[in-house]
């Protein structure tokens, strides 16, 4: 009875999201990578940590795809990080091979898999994967609504000085400068920020949220985010294997809901054992609607640089 | 009532460890790194997975030691790995130095903290953190003899098939190639090892876990284990901060137990509020003292090179 | 570093609490009742399954208060239930009896603890061992609303086919027919339930929630709920004692907070290592503060049959 | 890939695993009673502490086996106590003819799930079980020795003040006077307790052990343990559900082992996806063997009263 996942590209991202898949000890983890010896590396060093935490899950390395044969859920999390003097089409373009050359692994090993893409651009990421998978959409599912949401609702705990738990928040949108978080619907225990943050607080910490990512890396001058990253796949991974039909802001393959169509964008969305099970259309104002079409476009336009 | 917790030297040891103990959700974290911003930017991203997890902890990134001040529990985990070209005599006296620097300041604003030392050469940095901080001997840890057993008890696991739950081992003496796994006191599920695995394979598995690090280290190709380490100390913390006295292998300043004296060793030790508060004594077979002592002096060549 | 926490009466509520938190393993766990041996009793049923949870907590039980001294929290579960025949100011006089004596009790033993009254009349026994104990109202509080929020979520849950975790509701006021269910305030991740659910439908949920203790006593034919109620405390304390400063609905003696005073009614109030640390005052509509006032008047007339 | 696990009994100890199972979060729970509405009213009031505590599990109650279809595992606990003027024969006669029944119920609606039996008396439950069902040995076991280890390591953990986690201890022989505590393999970290504790007081613990079940009924004045049995048997169900292959005493039909044939007794065995997957067969001494032919006698006592 015990599930099967499998994580693509074993860098930060991706081995931190082995450590805590491991940890809730319901599945047995593959970590692939294309470098010889290093994923196998870190899964001993993960497996090696079982006695302590008290964990069984089987962990494994591999620079095979025959080993993630089967799973029930592949995470993708390849793909290079924007270098100096790369554009960004150049990145795009670099990262559209490498999603397109892994989904065909994936898919050709794990037929019935649900795909969760990581690598950004991710909304576009996401629509590559979709592509050459030939899956339908519920079975691919990008990440990036739960990171950029969990960084909005750290930031309203602090400016208030509450737990993180008694902040509900949404960020839709695609996961990068356009994204939207609708400080509008965001409470602190049901109570609307409006009338705890003055409007001027509210917008630096849209702002900030919006450059959540770019301040990680400012602040750690090599590398990227990965801590917060695995974790809000590890919660998409949890609605989906334990069926638990939690909704979140997941970059899904929209097809007329909140008037866009047959592209990738962030929405609320309800994971279950079919993968996204539900889009949850929240009423926009009309400005919102705006900053979501805006952000979409953005997206539309990688998409056709990518020949999609 | 919240607890509060350093975690000095911001590399993969010490942030992941840092990462779990928020998870535990019990103290607030204090992570200490001389490199500007980056243990700040670490902080953050941990940070930003609270909402997630749904922990509360506050974790702090800070270049100032000020910070930790008042902490109940602080981790070293500074230090140099070894690079080509260096003696392990270098090594050694590098490390010294910033261990001695780092337990002054940790001493300097936590006056009352337990110590526990990640640092390598383990015994002896442990030596050097007792020596600088002129605490009693209860309150300056080593943290090896966790990491060495589970190792040890991941590779009997898997050799028989069971459960790392089951398995119960010893690894005791200096972490590193003279260190003593207790194969004869190794059971699954109380049946000793002997009945269940060849002499031969128990050989190999020994030695096996004698070069576990080393195996970690050459399978990554740069950089060495984390995971399962920061697991090791977190377990430590657990049974100091919860007062659960529980007996593990750590590094502890012998008086006269096992016949050793003025000396850091790895032997059971149950750890509770108190840090150190029993030295637990089993009973070696000769070949095994014989073992422990080669150990022991081992460890005592480095302290006499590091001049204490 | 071990906390304290004393549980005042072992009946189904109180020893499942003990249960509860003796599985957090954060602290020693005294449970106290006037009935021999019985709370020894249970105290050592739950003290055995701590090897299979794996949980050291010290749970003792015991029919001398002086076993609960210097206790950080205290939880009064102690009363009678309604029996048929009774009047319901004979069971307000018979509890407010218990609860004045217990109070005095835990005073006496534990003069600096945070006081949570579980039992019922719940407004009325809160207000009584505030009376009693002589300590500012931050330290006495009352568990009622986390639990009614609960029953409210877990309908609206099923209702729409939602996660429990994704349903954010508030139930104000007494805990009782008068409690005041803030449909208005309702969302499942983020949407009003207006949108989700018809006005009819949401009457009814609110009305089942308003009768949810009952519907429990009806279905069980003998006994009251526990499992629920043990929980709810569970989160109280979880708050407190991690000063975690979540914000949850307690019975709280408002001073001119929603234009009530001196009377204990149910609030959204922030937990943290001092009790109640902050009370949220919500805006409501001109219709929910008059259900407010109405619940509150209920209140009023227990504590004047009181004496008070 | 959610489970399904169903309770027969909504007693005590099996609500109380219902709750544990609940909370566990991998799967859905059905409780089955044939009292009407109480078991519904039990799941109801578990169901309610789901927004509090975070699980989604979907808990069930109800007075009809069609609910039970499909369950991977099944726990019966339905049974009757022993009562004042019962003899003993009266009560096997008794639970032999209910736990008949439940398990004829049981096979028809889940032919392929695995039994767990913890109806007393235990082992020759297991046995009317396994010889209603047709199931093949290694899908009907018996809930016993995980119980009564439990409690022999508690007395040990409290002898020593050591973690119940460093107390390494078996208990075989049926669940009864006759049971064989192994005070020679039980060890502390790893220490034999003959090293820490005089055989005088080694003697009173096991027999301490041995009257476990009876201490717990005279402290309680009425009913019998069911925090410590509810958790023995979860142990159970996540070696199974999550195939952790954990090696625990438990009650199996041998055959040959330990020189027994065809009857249940209490042995250590590995349980993972199919259930008793492996019986371990430690080296006894000769009393230790004497002891449990003994007991062994006493369960074929019992199973000939029966008339199997």
């Amino acid at each position: 009875m015990r599930s099967k996942i499998s994580v693509i590209g074993a860098g930060f991202v991706g081995s931190t999201l082995v450590q805590r898949l491991a940890e809730r000890d319901y599945a047995d983890v593959v970590m692939f990578d294309i470098v010889p010896n290093m994923p196998q590396g870190k899964a001993l060093d993960i497996l090696e940590a079982g006695p302590v935490i008290g964990y069984d899950s089987l962990v494994t390395g591999t620079n095979d795809y025959a080993d993630t044969a089967n799973s029930d859920i592949v995470v993708i999390t390849s793909g290079f990080p924007r270098k100096p003097g790369m554009t960004r089409d150049d990145l795009l373009k670099k990262n559209q091979e490498i999603v397109s050359q892994v989904t065909e692994q994936v898919v050709k090993n794990s037929p019935n898999c649900i795909i969760i893409v990581v690598t950004n651009p991710l909304d576009a990421m996401a629509q590559i994967a979709l592509h050459t998978s030939g899956f339908p959409r519920e079975r691919v599912i990008g990440m990036a609504g739960v990171l950029d949401t969990a960084r909005f609702r750290t930031f309203i705990a602090q400016e208030v000085g509450a737990s993180v738990r008694d902040v509900q928040a949404y960020v839709l949108g695609g996961h990068g400068d356009t994204m939207v978080p609708l400080a509008r619907m965001c409470t602190v225990a049901g109570v609307p920020i409006s009338q705890l943050i003055s409007a001027q607080r509210i917008e630096e910490i849209v702002q900030r949220t919006r450059d959540g990512g770019a301040e990680i890396v400012k602040l750690l001058g090599t590398g990227s985010a990965y801590f917060a990253p695995s974790a809000s796949v590890l919660q998409m991974v949890d609605s989906i294997l334990l069926d638990k039909k939690m909704i979140m802001p997941c970059a899904v393959y929209l097809q007329g809901e909140y008037g866009i169509n047959n592209l990738y964008v962030g929405v609320p969305a309800q994971l279950g054992a079919r993968g996204v099970e539900k889009v949850i259309e929240v009423t926009l104002s009309a400005e919102e609607q705006a900053l979501l079409n805006k952000s979409a476009s953005a997206v539309q336009e990688l998409v056709k640089v990518m020949g999609l």
